[in-house]
């Protein structure tokens, strides 16, 4: 076992006060390493599981949504106790137990009573490795899914955001939709959602932060006993690299409703980019800050043309893109892109000021340890460090890699990284004077 | 200052390990007495604070909205900086601040690092003191509030419950929607919300609880600066005692959509009610277990009917409701209503047994320490406490009230509170063979 005391206060005086937070790695027989920060203020312990290569991007052809339905079955029964009884075995003592699944990867949490440790982990351990894929939970869950995608079909963001991703990514798995669609739904056979877990649950692919009142080997034993009868080694499908290439232009989704819904955006690039700090820097200013980055002040505060306005820069495994979204009154919809357009080429082509480095690069570090403020954030935030490929004292060195960022890197990110001819607009609503300019992919 | 050390391993052995929550009563010079927890361990400090008599219960007539349009104004723009100035300076520093408006009370949050603590507290009591009620920063956040009231309408459950309290309070302020309609969105001037401000905001009326990395004399000038400025006394208007009693029968919202949402209810009790805990165990047994009720096995485990079922007892300062919802598709509805119905009756004649009592128990008592699980919801959990009128030892005692429930309390509460044929049944959808039975509540 390997101890690392991240003495934040040594490294970055200044912007942390004197607190330093304890990151251990343990090395679990037959598991592998885990992250660990004990805490023992509260009798409670909290665990964030992640899947490598197990995520909806892994979801076989005609059958989108399979990682998304295996992960609503977990919890629905596990090895002798069928959904009724394993949900109330968790409520009697209090376990948080939920499992998701994003592009890249499939994750759990659970969270429990420091009392009731030992059957927690027992049950989480179930869920993963002797999930039952009863048949009627199956057919209960597939309903609740093709609720979902109805519900998400009346949504606006969730209309954009899909029609982004189609058009951003056609022919890869990050086109199709998390959740896939009723179609493909309900082509998903239990045999499909058995393969599914049986090939992409394994300690190969695990990654382990757990948080709280727990001692390193009280951890050992209890993710030994969680975790152990995983198989050894997953057999994911090989996900192709992929640059992000929306075709440039509009795509109005028409909908009979007052305001427009606008997702916007092009390629960016992944975390382990070099220029992924300075990007970060660059983005604040441009519309990462919450209330002081250009396109509020244009868009929301100068004009009052919308609701929200903002851009982020989103790594996948396999990509990176550059995201933006906004809301606004239809009638306002063609000036409120116009300005944005504006804002990315002013920002491309004139650069940063040293006052906007100076505010982003405060914030950027001053909020960091609100990251950790509970012990669930704290398992969130180890998991997708080690994730990203980082080792423990990243977390001490992460806010020199943000004060390191020059003007000058910034200028030249915003150079190499914007491209406002390039962005593809997906509007949702009924936008006056907005019309398509490209056509939909399907 | 009264210190009281809540050792509640003494008190609740066995149910809760060796840890002990601290909770010191403060008294703040000018303002009154707030609670504290002091967390060291992470440079974070959280603050909740409520004013009674503050909430959407005191929108003027045909001005409904108006408490939680003021909420949406008072982090944009205060004393000499108006909305971009303000915000940008929260997000300088790192701050989170935002304030929301309920029935019964409005509230603040805000979480600030440990060492921006004094600039976060003058700017909290800078936005309750003097918010500036900007002409741009009304019309914006007026559209805002459109778009949600739009958006609400849009969606079944919101529409479910608005029409579920207009039934059953009509008349009365509860009846009325929190957040207005457009008509009365529409009405409000920037004299009403300033008004209201001045009116409702004051010392006399403000109950607070503040968790984290700070000491009992730092919080008691923080905390004399944020809130010193306040009025003494608020001048609310009084709200009227009043029993929930929507007219029994059925109300079809007709949409065009493949699922129904369903919400039921009739009268409840307030939470200084001597029954509460035994309708909190009751109320477990039938729709409040989350997996475990008998809601659930029979309408959603069984018979597989429903994706989710659920009933909760609900206080308010001047009304108790029961209130249920069931979402399940169009041509299930009738028979879920059935069942729901069936089970409700049985509940009430038949009782319930040692067994539900016993589980009840172990999760209402077990699942307590959750609630305590990080700073934020340590400080809602006890801003909670104080608007009920407990004192900083409940936490301790807490978990004895259930444990005396005996399981003739539990059937003498279900046939007291219980009353299937009073129940108001909302449905929005297109529900096989269900029709309406009652007419809807303007």
């Amino acid at each position: 076992m390997k101890r690392l005391i991240l003495a934040l206060i040594v490294l970055l005086a200044g912007v942390l006060p004197a607190r330093a937070i304890d990151i251990q790695t343990i090395d679990v027989p037959g598991v592998g390493t885990a992250w660990l920060v004990e805490n023992h203020s509260l009798p409670i312990i909290a665990i964030q599981a992640a899947f490598r290569d197990a995520g909806t991007a892994q979801d076989p052809q005609a059958k989108e949504g399979t990682a998304t339905f295996v992960a609503g079955l977990l919890n629905e029964g596990a090895g002798d106790m069928d959904a009724a009884a394993f949900q109330q075995r968790l409520e009697e003592l209090a376990i948080e137990m939920s499992f998701s699944a994003e592009r890249d990867e499939s994750f759990a949490f659970m969270r429990t009573l420091t009392e009731n440790r030992n059957e927690a982990f027992r049950l989480l351990g179930l869920a993963l490795t002797r999930p039952r894929f009863d048949a009627d939970a199956i057919e209960r869950v597939r309903k609740q899914l093709f609720a979902a995608v109805a519900q998400a079909e009346q949504t606006p963001s969730a209309v954009a955001a899909k029609r982004w991703y189609a058009a951003a990514f056609a022919g890869h798995p990050y086109a199709r939709p998390k959740e896939g669609d009723a179609a493909s739904l309900k082509a998903i056979t239990r045999d499909d959602l058995s393969a599914f877990a049986a090939s992409h649950f394994a300690r190969g692919s695990l990654v382990i932060a757990i948080v709280g009142d727990v001692t390193p080997e009280e951890a050992k034993a209890l993710m030994a006993g969680a975790f152990g009868a995983l198989p050894e080694k997953a057999t994911p499908t090989p996900v192709a690299e992929v640059k992000a290439s929306p075709p440039a232009g509009i795509e109005v989704v028409a909908r009979p409703i007052p305001q427009s819904t606008i997702v916007f955006g092009h390629a960016g690039i992944k975390r382990d980019d070099p220029d992924w700090y300075a990007a970060l820097v660059m983005n604040y200013t441009l519309g990462g800050g919450g209330f002081s980055s250009r396109l509020v002040n244009e868009v929301r505060e100068k004009r009052g043309l919308a609701y929200y306005v903002y851009t982020i820069f989103a790594p996948f495994d396999h990509a990176g893109i550059m995201l933006g979204s906004v809301g606004t009154q239809n009638e306002r919809a063609a000036e409120s892109m116009a300005i944005i357009g504006t804002e990315i080429t002013k920002l491309r082509d004139q650069g940063a000021t040293e006052a906007e480095l100076a505010l982003a690069k405060k914030y950027l570090t001053g909020s960091y340890p609100l990251s950790f403020a509970s012990s669930g954030k704290i398992a969130g935030e180890l998991v997708a460090l080690q994730l990203d490929g980082f080792a423990p004292d990243f977390v001490a060195k992460r806010n020199a890699y943000i004060e390191a960022v020059t003007l000058a890197d910034v200028n030249r990110v915003a150079k190499r990284l914007l491209a406002p001819e390039n962005l593809h607009w997906v509007v949702v609503g009924a936008p006056d004077g907005v019309t398509s300019t490209v056509p939909a992919k399907k």
